[in-house]
């Protein structure tokens, strides 16, 4: 073969390759490392270069701009040289050193408690199946696709099998390569399975799924191995679209006026980190991962398809889809396999979404007889009351407080974070993840906090501090601050503290959570006292000190064993439908069973609410813990 | 809005426009008509500029080259203007008058008995739905997706009902702004429904389909009406392959040399040419055309969708598949409405395809006690026999002599083709299709004309001019010719006439076909007197004559009543299913029924086969009606 050479600034590295090689291939050579997510197959569109002398081929890729292509950029991985070339590296297109992923250490403790349900028969979602097929012989020569799904229909006992045309393409000279032993990926689309990917060989062991629980603060991911039944790691990081509001209305607000790419963009961003990070930390490759399910609210399941979220916001409150078909998760430019799909679960409305059913499932409300009532407390609170024969549903706008958001020393439930706050001989003390020195502050540690500086009489009822109780009170820029450590005796470079600020956004969440209870069990003619069981859901990390939220007024005082905190139910249910077909088709099923109730606009919720902006509330009777 | 100019070169037209104008639309202000097939959805690539100065923006089109960009090149459809612009529109670009459409008179006679199947209940593959939706309220908030598919879904009483994020992305603005009555296009994907497209109104009156027989030198369209379950038009044209090779294995040996692109873009070329042709002349929007049906030997339905055929032509001839997905046609580059499916029909093997399950959808072989024979008569010739209870199949290569192609003065069976030879008062006369002045010969005038020949002694039972015999014969280039008229007394300037070499390659197809159907039948131990009903289906027009085709020994000398004529069996079958669901499901069943016998390498074919180049045979006693 003819031989050529590249040179790569400003590397200034010269390598002679065979004309033909492709771009990718001869970085490589040069022993550069360059961005490339997808493996080479043009999807991930990171492997930008620019051809500065000399000719390449190779399709052209709708991943770069106008512009881009008149400037001789090129993507390494569709491009090949076919003489010598000068090519420079951009500088984003460098490899760079992964930003540090956040272990979800709270979330992992419980994992393996979630992952088993011994009622279910386990069958992923996503399923590889190897076989060994009778090789074509003249008296049965019937054609390999054919061939190869019905011995894969027979194998799952379904009655038909898809297969897109790219895969029969490719399909014949893979059996033969293979000695017709291969792997078929299979994953279902509604009622139809399809073949999605066929590899040679045996790689039934190699089939991994990333269940995602998309909040409009935090985002939770979780591998999982699906052929082990088995969560191997978890990670989650804060919803980058934060900067275009905290809350889901200021984000479709700014959808309307300035479309929805930019957010969805900074979603599937968020996702891809967390998937790589998840991948890399554990050995699977991104085309060992078959499918990504997706629980969270209507809002972050529209924003992630990129649907308008303009009629989820007006009256009546339209979702375009609240069961979204199963895509091509690169069609999102969701970077695993590139055959590999995205499932978002379905929701019950606007409001309501599949982050809610996912609880559902998980706690299996929908299977008792006794009255339930699964409150899942995140940006938006949202109520779910019923038993096996009635389920409604509501939700509340609390903003991100509970979670750790919108709190000046708050974070997420990990490392560092205090994560409970308690009287001991008099002082208040508190204990951190993972007992690291405090980096500031987490949802139950804020509900614990509010909860003790009420019981020291710390604050009034109205969540001002009393003037003058105490001397760790400071006031910075005109608000007055507490100061969780003596500043002298303390850490001296990282004071963790919560201002009035702060607690007023506790306070207004905690009423937005309650009143929504409150309001919606009056709908139903019933009242807390009715209630056999209160899950209690969110993401508290493992622990939620129930009496503290009883004392905030968060929820209302029944007898304890009637709570159960139950933790991250929307990335347990998802899970669920990743591992049991059974459980996939519940979710679907609960999706019809459940009624919505629209409280926001309504009358008595607002007074209700007027009534609840108080610690814990004005009617006190309600939480005898308190008084 | 702020105006901008753009001038059009060579025709130095200058429109002022608004900015952002789309230079689609600014080209049609100009009164310029450009290339357009897809309607401006980027998908023909045709509307190609050369913005030469100013600025645009749009998507790049992967319809373009690298180098094409790097000049300037655009989609008129995908680009709008941003400045002040100089754009050069490329001769190539510019509308053309189109190339005449060959009218399949012939074909065309018999449309409205092929339409109507009085047993079946009309129901098109793919189904048009207006439906008036409720209007979203409190109450009834369901989203948007939901909403439209759970009703059509009732409507068409299935359970469930695919939808792709394209649509469901548009869906919230399409229905508000038609007043929630839109028309939904449904079309089935082997067991699932989906909602392919959804219009504003009431568009369920434009239904268009276009049924494809693809031959390996023919290739037939007919386009329907599926809403009012009728037959408008239907054109044809010889298979641009034909250049590289005018049988199925040359072409075949050529994809694997070069590489199957080239087979597959002149197939999609030609198809694309008889579409548009077909709705430009009945006024038919492509966008109305919501799917195209293929049926066609299997060597064609793998160059259609650019699937390798290397394994059909070795040992043990196994086919990619027989049973290829439904597509959108877009995929393989053929130009309907963008969201259109291309349904290729189920065939049995590598060497019978979709032609013949049609075949035998059409002719109802596989309903009938009494036992059948149908000879398809193509560049191949496929012979299939059975019954209720059992269908055999198998195929013979017989090249395309009996199309006429591959015959010097051949042509298809339309205006001006003489489709009858016959003696009348001791001369040989002819008769041609719409009785114009003769252009060429089609299939059944030469098996016509070498009855006749063989019959008036002109030529000897080897195919061979009798020396002397005939003042007609004339020797060109050392071939000898008979002149159909007499040269003084003719046609002056297009003397048709059949050479010795044409006469051999009718000789070699004959008996090619016959001897595949006495091989078939020694197989099943049966022979031509156990048939009861012996159809005749191929590319003749509406005319063949039995007898003609006995003298010459294409047929055995059975009586006459247990003939039939069918035509075009693979277009009549696979309109069939593009009318009825029912007949859908019967060719997918059909296909798992029918048993194939590869006789091509059999010792006993080749013997029968020298043994059949004779005129019309060397067992004259087969043959009484010509001894």
């Amino acid at each position: 073969m003819e031989k050529i050479k590249i040179t790569f600034y400003p590397q200034d590295i010269t390598v002679s390759v065979e004309k033909g090689t492709p771009l990718l291939e001869a970085v490589s050579r040069a022993n550069i490392t360059i961005s490339n997510l997808c493996g080479g197959d043009g999807i991930c569109g990171r492997c930008k270069l620019i051809v500065k002398e000399g000719d390449v081929t190779g399709e052209i890729s709708v991943k770069l701009t106008r512009e881009e292509v008149k400037k001789g950029f090129v993507l390494a991985c569709m491009t090949k040289a076919v003489g010598d070339l000068v090519v420079e590296i951009p500088e984003e297109t460098l490899a760079k050193e992964k930003r540090k992923a956040d272990r979800d250490t709270e979330r992992f403790r419980s994992f393996e408690e979630i992952a088993y349900k011994k009622e279910y028969e386990p069958s992923p979602l996503i399923k590889k199946i190897y076989v060994e097929l009778d090789k074509p012989t003249i008296a049965n020569n019937t054609a390999d696709h054919e061939r190869l799904s019905e011995t894969i229909c027979k194998k799952l006992n379904v009655g038909s099998m898809q297969m897109g045309l790219k895969i029969i393409k490719t399909l014949p000279d893979i059996l033969r390569k293979n000695d017709f032993r291969v792997t078929a990926t299979v994953g279902l689309r509604r009622d139809v399975a399809e073949i999605m990917n066929v590899e040679g060989g045996n790689t039934e062991d190699r089939n991994f799924m990333v269940i995602i629980d998309i909040g409009t603060t935090t985002i939770v991911a979780h591998l999982v191995d699906a052929n082990a039944i088995k969560t191997l790691d978890a990670m989650a990081c804060f919803n980058s679209q934060g900067i275009h509001g905290r809350e889901v209305t200021r984000r479709m607000i700014s959808a309307e006026k300035k479309g929805n790419e930019e957010l969805q963009k900074l979603l599937i961003q968020d996702i891809n980190y967390l998937i790589t990070s998840l991948a890399d930390s554990n050995g699977v490759g991104l085309k060992d991962i078959t499918a990504v399910i997706c629980a969270g609210n209507t809002a972050m399941g529209h924003f992630l398809l990129g649907l308008p979220t303009e009629n989820i916001r007006r009256y009546p409150y339209v979702a375009a889809t609240v069961d979204p078909p199963p895509l091509r998760a690169a069609e999102v430019g969701i970077e695993i396999n590139p055959r590999g799909l995205l499932y978002s679960l379905p929701g019950i409305s606007g409001w309501v979404g599949s982050d809610i059913t996912a609880g559902i499932l998980s706690t299996e409300i929908h299977e008792m007889d006794q009255l339930s009532l699964l409150l899942d407390i995140g940006t938006n609170g949202e109520v779910i009351v019923g038993n096996k024969d009635w389920i409604v549903a509501c939700s509340a706008s609390a903003g991100p407080a509970l979670e750790g958001a919108s709190i000046e020393c708050g974070m997420r439930a990990e490392e560092g974070a205090i994560e409970s706050v308690f009287i001991d001989k008099g002082e208040i003390c508190y204990k951190t993840i993972g007992k690291t020195p405090p980096k500031g502050i987490c949802g139950s540690g804020i509900i614990d906090l509010v909860s003790v500086l009420l019981e020291k009489k710390i604050i009034n009822r109205s969540g001002s501090f009393i003037e003058n109780t105490y001397d760790r009170i400071i006031t910075e820029k005109g608000v007055k601050r507490y100061l969780l450590d003596d500043p002298v005796r303390g850490q001296k470079n990282n004071i963790i503290f919560i201002s009035e600020l702060d607690i007023e956004n506790v306070v207004v969440a905690k009423a937005a959570i309650f009143s929504a209870m409150k309001i919606l069990l009056k709908r139903l003619d019933l009242d807390f006292q009715s209630i056999d069981m209160f899950y209690i859901a969110g993401a508290f990390g493992n622990y939620l000190n129930i009496d503290s939220a009883i004392a905030i007024g968060l929820i209302p005082d029944l007898p304890r064993e009637k709570y159960r905190f139950v933790g991250n139910t929307s990335i347990k249910g998802a899970k669920l439908t990743a591992f049991y077909d059974e459980a996939f088709n519940k979710i679907v099923q609960l999706r019809q069973a459940i009624t919505y109730y629209d409280l926001m606009g309504a009358q008595d919720y607002v007074e209700e609410f007027q009534k609840a902006i108080f610690l814990p509330h004005t009617d006190i009777e309600l939480f005898q813990a308190s008084s």
